[in-house]
């Protein structure tokens, strides 16, 4: 018999009991807390129109997508066929995209402001690498139709309070606005196209430090003075002088965001300005955030406001603000011992039957069992009775019955 | 400003907030409850290698399957260009194939046998029609590496007690055996490659009555008295004349099966032979399976021993049995008031800020009520906060408070 590959597909994977057990008292904590804090949960189709996708801001996600054959008539291949020709649809690669369509198509049914919970599966070609596959999980929530930083503050609270939730403590929440960065950027005479590349180079400062930014800005040949003025300029703005650097309403809002955060957090965990933040995507408008671990030095969290995505969908502009816990590291951290699973699974019990056993004996005393509390296996008895009754002892079981000829009960200790 | 579409695919549909509370709440009694009886949850990708599902016993599957672009160099588009020549992998279209690839990759981790909870989204490329989706919940356990009917017995009991908590009650399970009725069929002097237009044909008999059935047949071009002495048969057959059918091993299996079960039922839910059930999977092997609505006239459940499938993956041939709940009709159901939600949700408390409140003064009220079990919105009060407290009121909201200028806080009644 010839035998197919039992492999699945490359760069993704098969979850196992064990994780899988972690993964779902992971999602159920995260879904408790943020329903208790008013957040409401939707789900959209893993499917998109390819329109949407390709003309969405998506960065280096739209060299990564998934992307799904037109079919029937509709398929004409040529030689000189491209992606678009051939496909018509493709896989989500975020939840923020498909979530601005959603609402922009859902407006006038949903609570205005609207706060959505989203826990769903993205897909990204990425390369097969570590640590990072090519179909994974992501929890988001967003506050949509709110313009003032109230959200912000929302938010970061509710974030936080979910990775308290689940075990975390020692954690920073940092803040910036992008605003405020770019402005300062412009006043140290760098042109307005010379953002990005700046940006880039500025959040790297946590790794390769103000040398090693002001290095890269000079070898790309931005003017030494100037770029000594700027990364210096950039480290030495605190929150405290802030307003001396912008007496905009961004600077006050971002104030305000960062002082009633840390008067929320209660000394349970730190909230800082950090003028280098930047987060990666291009759709990002205002404030953006990061929750950091202490002494692991990546990140748990992200996110920001694009009061701009949703107005490409809606016939008018919506605000909106949307915070990402990063579910797969979150499960990679449980799995690694890093903070304890709360693992108050019930306790478990083996009903062992030998093949002369009266099946419907065993159920019965399985159903009084699981009343009583507990999770039950119901297991066919080998032959060497004992040796697999020690195998349930060691794996934990609570305890066990055998139904049929031998007939015995055991708690184990 | 263009506006794009902010439809979904067509076909699939994006789920809002009431509907995706009933789901949520179903997904986690159907979980609780196998897990109970010693299920065990697993997951696989939605992707799978295209070898894999075009090689499947999918039948009318494989015609609606979503495929996947080759990526990179890989993608060579001609005018000669087929499927399987533009992709490499595909969308599933169920979970029992993704398990049996699972269960052969994983086997040698697993407990043995080994029962498998899964929950998960398959796609096919259906006709789009009222109440059919291209993207939907499949819901299933199945027991792998069991030989004998105790797992049959096992899934048609945890099957039933997932419906009797979800809130079920007038339901009835249809069991027969695919080998018995061939075996009939082949008895009454029709050959082997007439069974499967035969079997169509009987399958029919509820919908079409057992004339109905017979002007099929006949109609086919099969010979009148055969065709009645045939269906008048299928329909006389009842449990107690089955070993004079049959004095096989599986008529023995299929009465223990049917009366364990109507003992396991205590008249909760009926139990019957089913001589005309046929299940429409290629790959069933042996008994099979179908919980229908009384009143109805719908499966909300089905399912059957398919002992061939995991050896095309294994080493060697594994039994295996599944019992799939139909998650998607039941959430209908439920939509529809057919049985009552399981509605525990917490009372729901709205805390109205005005633009002077204290966000963090807020939010600390909101976190007192949410450690006392309420669920808590923040609410932006409007200029015309009489009229929007109204609305909270009238949405089932148990109270509310204001903070800012106007502070109060009212328990509706």
């Amino acid at each position: 018999m010839a035998t197919i590959s039992a492999k699945p597909v490359r760069g993704t994977r098969d979850i196992l009991p064990d994780e899988m057990a972690v993964r779902e008292r992971l999602e159920r904590t995260i879904s408790d807390i943020y329903a208790a804090h008013g957040f409401t949960r939707v789900e959209t189709p893993a499917l998109e129109n390819i329109d949407l996708l390709l003309g969405s801001e998506g960065g280096e996600n739209l060299k990564m997508l998934f992307t799904v054959l037109k079919r029937g008539s509709k398929f004409k291949p040529t030689a000189e066929s491209g992606v678009t020709d051939l496909c018509d649809i493709g896989l989500r690669y975020d939840l923020t995209l498909p979530l601005s369509r959603f609402y922009a198509g859902h407006a006038e049914t949903l609570d205005m402001p609207f706060k959505a919970l989203q826990i769903g599966n993205v897909f990204r070609a990425e390369r097969p690498q570590k640590g990072r596959f090519r179909s994974f999980k992501q929890c988001d929530i967003d506050i949509i139709g709110e313009p003032s930083v109230s959200a912000e503050i929302e938010l970061i609270h509710t974030t936080a309070a979910a990775l308290l939730a689940i075990g975390f403590h020692d954690f920073t929440v940092h803040i910036n606005d992008r605003r405020l960065l770019s402005d300062f950027i412009l006043s140290h005479g760098f042109s307005a196209e010379d953002i990005g590349a700046v940006c880039i180079a500025l959040d790297k400062a946590d790794k390769i430090g103000a040398d090693g930014v002001k290095a890269e800005l000079t070898d790309r040949g931005y003017d030494e003075d100037k770029v000594t003025a700027l990364v210096d300029g950039v480290g030495a703005v605190t929150v405290d002088t802030l307003e001396s650097v912008s007496h905009s309403d961004a600077a006050a809002d971002l104030i305000n965001v960062i002082n009633t955060s840390k008067t929320l957090a209660k000394g349970r965990y730190a909230v800082e300005f950090d003028f280098h933040l930047i987060r990666g995507m291009g759709y990002y408008t205002g404030q953006v955030f990061e929750i950091t671990l202490d002494g692991v030095g990546y990140s748990v969290a992200g996110g920001g406001r694009y009061d701009n995505m949703i107005g490409k969908y809606a016939k008018k502009s919506v605000p909106a603000v949307g915070f990402s816990i990063g579910f797969e590291r979150i499960v990679g951290l449980i799995m690694d011992g890093f903070i304890p699973s709360d693992e108050t699974t019930r306790r478990k019990v083996a009903l062992f039957y030998e093949s002369d056993a009266d099946m419907a004996e065993v159920i019965a005393a399985s159903e009084k069992l699981i009343a009583d509390g507990y999770h039950v296996s119901l297991v066919k008895a080998k032959k060497k009775l004992g040796k697999q009754i020690g195998q349930y002892e060691n794996a934990g079981y609570a305890g066990m019955m055998v139904f049929g000829r031998d007939e015995q009960v055991k708690l184990f200790d």
